[in-house]
């Protein structure tokens, strides 16, 4: 598999010398580090401490931890190695036990583990298994980069919400991948990018990362999306998501849905970029649940108190897009559109 | 005038035994702190450094420090006098020059000096009418809440952005002072509070002076006003205004747009509750200019970085609500309703 380097200098987690490679996410937008772990252990309380986060990253990271825990172990049987990785599979799994690519990852390498007889094969096919799905993950998004790029033109400036970014995956990014794929193919594209309250991912990690990466990228409070929308300052709208229905219903960062709204009342194309893995295809909008979260995200920031103590806050983790706001669901195996029922299903069959 | 002491205990600015008793708004939420001056430069200082804030409130601040330095003259003649309230009214104006009101209460408070001819009936006669200036805008503001309170029904949420309150005015407040007078009718009222961001009057202002009036208050993240009102926590909203024009054009802290359009969508009433004094009758759209804030707002809270080095911002302090998002524009005169050029005729004539 080619090396993917060409315009993406951000790599959230990578394997390098029989160690695992981390972009310390608690650091930024202040100082770029890289963490290098040797221990299982180490990396757990990585993925604990949000030293890494969003999905697709902390899935490939909880196959880097037990690839790491292979190697850590001096089994020199099957049944002795498989009983140590597992124990270092319920350490990963605890520290976001309810992130459902993080099962997937560990339960991926355990089955690779199971599949082979000798314990060298055993961690020579772990460590290979978990690289390729790192790869896998970029390949994915660069696939939807190569889809969603064609719907974006030359100057457009593209707002986007939240960081559905290289930093949230293991590379590349989903909607940030597409805006860094339409780059790419030479287009001259500006971003700009929302704070994103209560916890600020739009100023702490898609601005750090487009920044970084040298494209033009302005920072807005949230308050302002409709000043700008209504001056003409955008053309274009890119999100990721967190779970989409088999009905094009969207769930994503908390004030997705207003940013779409405002994007249709002023005739501004919305997309929404995401790989298969996030959708959900047998639930309703009435079956998924809106997670509130700790309101001292919003009361304070840091030590700082912003807000009157013991005061009410109501603090949803996602809100609900619906369909009829949305103009097309980019994804690895092309693009979904109106009516999404559909277009939804033709995707999915178009992988069997 | 019989004092206005019913409900609302906090009251922004006072005169208290030829003295300025202000509230510190720097302390706010954490502390309420009181302050006394006897020294206009002290008054000048409290303005200059936010210590007070909101048009009302600092027009009213103005003249109660001329009043303070007619007080500290020592001299014998009218000339002598008004040369140090000249002086002195230098010194205030200069702390916000482009603030309208202040120009405003130091101009009326200059005009009664220059009126009358005996030096102990000038003094007597300026602080007489800054106390009365302070009283007319709270009877303002409960004409407003008389008005604009049959609006409200039993049992309704209101949703309010940025700060329209009591410690924006001398007290009471403009769309806060609706909400009290609602709640003085007897009818139940919850309120939702936005953040506002970036300066964060929502958390830091609004929340606070209504959980002190013991008025049922949550706070959200302005990214959350979508996901309230499609979940129908919201009956009605209603905000404040910098500046309205004849045609129903409403200038307002950055963000009450979308919350107007979301509404509009959500079909909430969306009110602006606002005196007479904040109409602009000349001037067209095109002519209003949106001045643009300090990065720093954006990319910082306190001394915590938020947000990447020399990031680009866009900061705007205002944006503008058109006419056809708003339901209602109440006045100490009446309700303007659509079409809004008619409406606000007629209140104004009602006035001559």
């Amino acid at each position: 598999m080619k090396p993917h380097t060409k315009t993406f200098s951000l790599r959230t987690v990578e394997w390098k010398n029989n160690a695992v490679v981390m972009i310390d996410q608690t650091k930024l937008p202040n100082k770029l580090v890289f963490v290098k772990y040797t221990d299982y252990k180490d990396v757990a309380n990585a993925i604990k401490t949000l030293v890494i986060r969003g999905a697709p990253a902390i899935g490939v990271s909880g196959a880097f931890g037990l690839a790491l825990a292979a190697l850590q172990s001096k089994a020199r049987t099957k049944e002795k190695l498989v009983g140590d990785l597992e124990k270092a599979r319920k350490t990963l799994f605890e520290t976001r036990p309810t992130a459902v690519n993080l099962a997937w990852g560990l339960d991926k390498i355990m089955k690779v583990a199971n599949e082979i007889n000798d314990v060298s094969e055993i961690k020579k096919s772990i460590i290979q298994t978990a690289k390729r799905m790192a790869e896998e993950d970029i390949e994915t998004n660069m696939k939807m980069g190569k889809h969603g790029s064609a719907l974006f033109s030359n100057n457009d400036t593209i707002m986007t919400h939240c960081n559905a970014g290289a930093l949230a995956t293991v590379g590349y990014g989903t909607a940030l991948g597409v805006i860094r794929a339409a780059k790419e193919n030479g287009k001259k594209i500006k971003v700009i990018a929302t704070e994103t309250r209560p916890v600020m991912q739009g100023s702490r990690l898609t601005a750090f990362e487009l920044k970084h990466d040298g494209i033009d990228v302005s920072l807005i409070p949230d308050t302002a999306v409709g000043y700008a929308m209504s001056k003409g300052l955008v053309n274009k709208v890119i999100v990721g998501a967190d779970r989409i229905l088999r009905t094009g219903h969207v769930y994503n960062k908390i004030g997705t849905y207003q940013v779409a709204m405002m994007a249709k009342q002023h005739k501004i194309p919305f997309y929404v970029a995401a790989p298969l893995s996030t959708f959900d295809l047998k639930s309703d909008p009435k079956d998924v649940i809106i997670e509130q979260r700790k309101s001292t995200e919003v009361t304070q920031i840091g030590d700082r108190k912003t807000a009157p103590d013991d005061i009410t806050v109501i603090n949803p983790a996602f809100d609900m897009t619906p369909p009829e706001l949305i103009s097309g669901i980019i994804t690895e195996a092309g693009i979904a559109k109106q009516p999404f029922e559909e277009s939804i299903k033709k995707l999915f069959k178009s992988r069997l």
